[in-house]
C-alpha cells in the first residue's frame, strides 16, 4: 500500500533528493511527457541531476521540450512517476522493469491510480497532472519560466482537447492563465498539438466520410471501415478510435455508430449516444459492454448483416427514448 | 467622433439608464449574442427593462440564452451596440435602420472599430466581448449567475475556437475560469458548440476531401469545388469559409489552397500559409491580396489554367522559403 502525501509532503520529498529519474507512461501522450518535462527543469532549475524515462519513443511533436533522456550511466537515487495510474502502463522496457518496481514518488490524477508506489500524490479533480504541477512546482520554490510553461500547457491542452471536454474546471483555466503569464508560446502549441492531422489521419477521415450511411430518419448514422480500406489507409489502431465520435458529431443524431472491419473479418462496433440513451444497454444482447454513452461490441458475420443486428438494437433504444420523452438538453 | 470610455465610465451609464436595447451584429455569432444575453440579463437582475435586436434570425442554437427580442412596444431611451465594429454590420432591417443611427454606448473588441456610436469602451486585447462584459458585469453590481455566465462563455469560447485561436490571452482563461466558478454549463455548451456539425457541412467536407490533392512533394494541399458541387451540398456560403483551413491543417503541408467555383464560373481562392511563407505575396501577381498567413484572389479561365495559374506563384513561394533556410519554428 501507498502512503498518501499532501502537496506539501511531495514537494518536501522532492527537495530533499538529487539524481531524480522521471518514469513517464507507454504509448506516452503530451500529459505524460509534458509532466516528466516540467518537473525535469524545475528539478534542473534547483541545481539537481534528473534524466526521463519512457518504455516506448517520445513522438517528435515533443521534441520542443528538450528532455535529457535515461542513459545507463545515470544512477537514480529517487525515482518519480508522472500520470501513470498502474504498474503495467509503465510498458516493457528493460530499464523500466527494474525502475518502476520501486517508485519512490508518484503524481498522479487519474481517480483509478492504482497506489503502487511508495508514495502518491493524487488529485483525482485535476484535468491533467500537469494541472497538479502548475501549482506544485512553484512550490518548490520554482518560478516557473516560459519552457516550463511550454511543457506545462502541453499536457493540459492535450488531456482536455483543448478544454473542452468534461474534465476541464475553473482550476484548470485558472492554470492555463498562469502559464500563459509565465510565458508558454500557446499560439505555437496549438498549431502542432491540435491543427496537425497525419495524411493518413486524413485518408481515413475520406474513407469514412464516404461511407456514411443515415437511418431512422437521421437519428443515427454509421461510418464502416473494411479491413482492405483500413490496411491501405496505413492509419495506427490508436488514431482509428478517434473516428468513433464522428458519426455523433453531426447535427440531430443522437446514435453514432463507427464499424471496424477487423484483420481476422469480425467487426468491431463503437456505438456513442447522446445523453438519454444508453449505449452499454445498445450492445448488451450483442454481448458487449460499456458506459452510459460511449460502448463497444464485436459480430462475427457479413457486413449486411452486422449492420442490421446492431441496427435493430439501435431501433429499439430510439423507441424507448421516444416513449420516454425525448432527449435531456441544457 | 466618439467619445472613448474607460470602464467605469460605461458601467455608469448603464446604471444611469433604463429602457434599454441591445443591437447585436447582423449574421449574428455567439458573441454578439452572448454579450448582448449576458447584459440583458444583468440589466434585468438591476430591475431595469431591456430587450434585444437583431437584424438576422438568431440561430436556434442559442435558444439557451432565452433573450427578449425587440417589440414595438418597447421604446428604448438608451441604446447599446455590443461587438458592432462598425454601421454597415447592424444590417439592413428596418427598426434597425432606426436605431442603429443613435447608438449611445458601444462595447467592443474589434481593433477595426469606426467609433461611430456617442461613447465607446474599446479593448482590442480583448478575445471576446464577453470577456470584457465578465469584468463589466460585477462592476455594474450584479453577481455573474449560472445564466449569464452560460451567455458569456458562449461568445468567449466561439470567439477564441474554444482557445485554440491566437487571440487568447492569460485574461481569457481567467474569465474562463470565474465562469465555470459562476456555474456555467461548459460540459454541455462545449457540446452544442463545437461537436456538432450540420449534415450539409459533413457533405461539404466529404466532398473536399474526396478533390484533395498534394503537390510539391506534399508540401502544397488543395481542395476543389465546383459550382455544381456546392449548390448540391445545400451550405451556406459562411460554412464554407471554414473549409479553408483544412488543407493547411495536415501535416508537412506549408502552403493550404482552397478553390470555390463562384456561381458565374470564375474561382476564388484561399491560400493559407505556414509562417516564412508570405500568403499575400502568393497572389499579389493574381491580383489578390491579404495578410501573411491568409490571402485570396479570384480568377477566371478553366478549372486546369486556374490550378496551373496559382501552383506556379506556390512553386516560387517554396523555392523562396528554401533559399532562406526553411519554415520557422516554436
Amino acid at each position: 500500500m501507498t502512503e498518501y502525501l499532501e502537496m506539501s509532503a511531495a514537494v518536501n520529498e522532492l527537495l530533499a533528493k538529487d539524481e531524480i529519474l522521471i518514469l513517464c507512461h507507454k504509448n506516452p501522450d503530451g500529459d505524460t511527457i509534458g509532466s516528466a518535462g516540467a518537473l525535469y527543469w524545475a528539478l534542473r532549475a534547483l541545481g539537481k541531476t534528473a534524466a526521463v524515462l519512457c518504455s516506448d519513443p517520445i513522438p517528435q511533436m515533443y521534441n520542443y521540450m528538450m528532455l535529457e533522456t535515461y542513459s545507463r550511466q545515470f544512477k537514480p537515487k529517487f525515482v518519480v512517476a508522472v500520470d501513470v495510474a498502474s504498474m503495467q502502463l509503465f510498458g516493457e522496457n528493460n530499464d523500466m522493469q527494474e525502475f518502476s518496481q520501486n517508485v519512490n514518488l508518484c503524481i498522479d490524477h487519474h481517480g483509478s491510480n492504482a497506489a503502487y508506489a511508495y508514495g502518491t500524490y493524487l488529485d483525482a479533480d485535476a484535468a491533467a497532472c500537469c494541472e497538479i504541477l502548475t501549482e506544485l512546482i512553484p512550490m518548490m520554490g520554482v518560478t516557473i519560466d516560459p519552457h516550463m510553461a511550454d511543457c506545462l500547457y502541453t499536457g493540459i491542452a492535450t488531456d482536455t482537447g483543448c478544454f473542452r471536454f468534461a474534465s476541464t474546471r475553473a482550476k484548470t483555466h485558472a492554470a492555463a492563465a498562469t502559464l500563459m503569464e509565465a510565458g508558454a508560446n500557446v499560439e505555437e502549441l496549438n498549431s502542432i498539438l491540435f491543427e496537425s492531422k497525419s495524411r493518413a489521419r486524413v485518408e481515413v477521415e475520406r474513407m469514412a466520410l464516404e461511407s456514411l450511411e443515415y437511418y431512422f430518419e437521421n437519428r443515427c448514422a454509421m461510418v464502416c471501415l473494411t479491413k482492405e480500406q483500413i490496411a491501405a489507409s496505413g492509419v495506427p489502431a490508436a488514431e482509428l478510435e478517434d473516428i468513433t465520435s464522428l458519426p455523433l458529431g453531426i447535427e440531430g443524431v443522437q446514435v453514432g455508430l463507427t464499424l471496424r472491419q477487423q484483420p481476422l473479418g469480425s467487426y468491431k462496433i463503437s456505438v456513442r449516444t447522446v445523453r438519454g440513451i444508453a449505449a452499454n444497454e445498445i450492445v448488451t444482447c450483442l454481448g458487449g459492454g460499456g458506459h452510459g454513452r460511449a460502448a463497444g461490441c464485436e459480430i462475427e458475420g457479413m457486413q449486411e448483416n452486422v449492420k442490421a443486428a446492431i441496427l435493430r438494437e439501435v431501433e429499439r433504444a430510439l423507441k424507448k427514448l421516444d416513449e420516454q420523452g425525448g432527449e435531456l438538453s441544457l
